[in-house]
């Protein structure tokens, strides 16, 4: 059959049951696959180009039932947010070479059975990898993050963890469009400086040399903080915890400084908060998405513009994707954690 | 002079550094002081007739820059929220007779200086003691806190810790009436059957007797809380995280676990929280008293008609107040705990 092609995947080996994930518990392997959809089908086949690694892959490598989503299935390829390229649709939705992005395979070619969570790629006067973060999952991950959850007032105090991280850096940006104050934290000088340098905060500091976060917190935010934008949870949650102003707001994104422990470590500054009368609030993007067609409005313009700034950490290869999920855990990446599949 | 009187006084000694209150760190003392306001004040004199002992006043015997409200001046009466009745008054709102709740000193009478915070008691048609408690701050803060902060609906599974106290009892009723299915926690055999047989909770349960909290909420909860009133913090809190259902809301009243402690304890399961996006809100009464009228147009018909149930705990004298105060610590109480100083 001259449609069967040799198929390059990422497979997870087996369920991670404790501690840090490693580059070991995966495996590059190779199928073959159909690029043409089966028969009755209403899937699509795609060419991966762009892949995205995201810390909240680490959970679904765990088999446990407070995941917010489903755990990948040992031997099968792993899942994440990519672009992709329609090769073969089985549904009017979709034809050949439109582009698309969401949840696909890490693997050259996918076939996905589940088209609804995909969304189609209308504007390409954007750099397509672009689709895999900024303009994708995480760009609206920061938008519903901060102007839906955080309830954001011009003027207002806000503090971003792992600010340079592919939400945290538009979470800045879009602060500082609506006209607050914004310092971001990040894990080395040169992502210190990129807070300061090209995303515009107005400070940033590297939290591995504070040995008090509540006291560092203190001295860029005397007045104390409005707005907590939460990625990484644990002794920096609590810092901000005992740092906030009367109703702050701590929009939780994520917590990846417990993503790999056993234990989650203990919070101890609530009570400091809510005598604040703070509100702390999960969100997760899958609830904003009917904002989508919003968000883009607002966005494109600012990246033509030049408004918003945004940087990517590419690596090239399918090979390559492993060890880039994994830096994501060492703070290896400056910028979107980008596998470059193909290019087109 | 001939309106000078005897007042007797509860005096706090010193702040409270760490660990439990005790009744000997109060004093009764007897002082003098005149029944008339003192000539170009804007104050009223007042003799107090029912005194509330509430738990936040714990916070107020240590000087902590934290305080929600400010400390107690050691020397000084204490002072707390009471009902008492004006003898003598230099501004127009009030005249001599008429009724007031709101915060007073812990002795037989009063002056008054900053009467804004205080309520006109219109309705005498219900026992006077109520407006320490059920009429008072507790009742705004039960209907604030349901209402406004964890936003319930009909069919709502809700939780009540401190379920027997002035606040538990009327947000568990509340929650009946609206429709939703309540469990409450308490610290005594008495207090659950209370739950249960005067103020109508589906369910209620002794947390002293429970090795696992969680596994206990999950018995009352198989399919999760909507709705966590918390008034206690600490372990509780703990297990009520791993047990909240999608978009559950937690509206922090109080940690009274906590207050005694120097440092809180840790709690470690946000993360299962805010996966399922949950809202933990801190809330404080002084927020809402522009809906006491809208909450007395409520409350006042279900009085009469005896759909709230409330239950005072009432110690007779000044003299009573430090032990009964201390005793809320120990859950000693058995309902809102009340001094009753004078009866008119």
């Amino acid at each position: 059959m001259s449609d069967m092609v040799e198929n390059k995947q990422i497979i997870l080996k087996e369920y991670i049951c404790q501690g840090y994930a490693k580059e070991s518990d995966m495996v590059t392997q190779v199928s073959k696959m159909s690029l043409k959809v089966p028969h009755g089908s209403h899937g699509i086949v795609v060419k991966n180009l762009y892949l995205s690694c995201d810390p909240f892959m680490r959970s679904r490598m765990t088999n446990s039932e407070s995941n917010f989503v489903e755990a990948f299935t040992p031997g099968q390829p792993i899942t994440g947010y990519g672009v992709a390229k329609v090769l073969d649709s089985g549904t009017p939705n979709l034809k050949k070479d439109d582009l698309v992005w969401g949840m696909t395979g890490w693997e050259e070619y996918s076939l996905i059975t589940d088209t609804d969570g995909l969304f189609k790629i209308e504007h390409t006067d954007v750099p397509l990898s672009y689709y895999t973060g900024l303009l994708g999952m995480h760009g609206m991950t920061a938008y519903a993050g901060f102007y839906e959850v955080a309830a954001p007032k011009k003027g207002d105090y806000v503090f971003v963890s792992a600010a340079a991280g592919a939400v945290g850096q538009l979470v800045g940006q879009f602060a500082k469009l609506l006209g607050c104050y914004v310092v971001g934290s990040a894990g080395s000088k040169e992502k210190v400086d990129l807070l300061k340098d090209k995303f515009g905060f107005d400070e940033a500091f590297n939290y591995k040399e504070e040995e008090d976060l509540a006291a560092a917190l203190k001295r860029y935010f005397p007045d104390g903080i409005d707005v907590y934008f939460e990625n990484v949870g644990g002794k920096m949650l609590d810092a901000v915890l005992v740092n906030l102003r009367l109703h702050g707001r701590v929009a939780v994104c994520g917590m990846i400084s417990q993503y790999n422990l056993e234990k989650p470590e203990g919070i101890h500054n609530l009570m400091h908060a809510f005598k604040k009368r703070a509100r702390l609030e999960g969100f997760i993007v899958f609830d904003y998405y009917h904002l989508y067609p919003k968000f883009l409005e607002l966005v494109l313009p600012y990246i033509k513009e030049g408004k918003i700034n945004y940087l990517e950490d590419t690596v090239e290869g399918l090979e390559s994707a492993p060890a880039a999920l994994i830096g994501l855990f060492s703070g290896r990446n400056v910028g979107k954690q980008v596998v470059v599949v193909a290019r087109e």
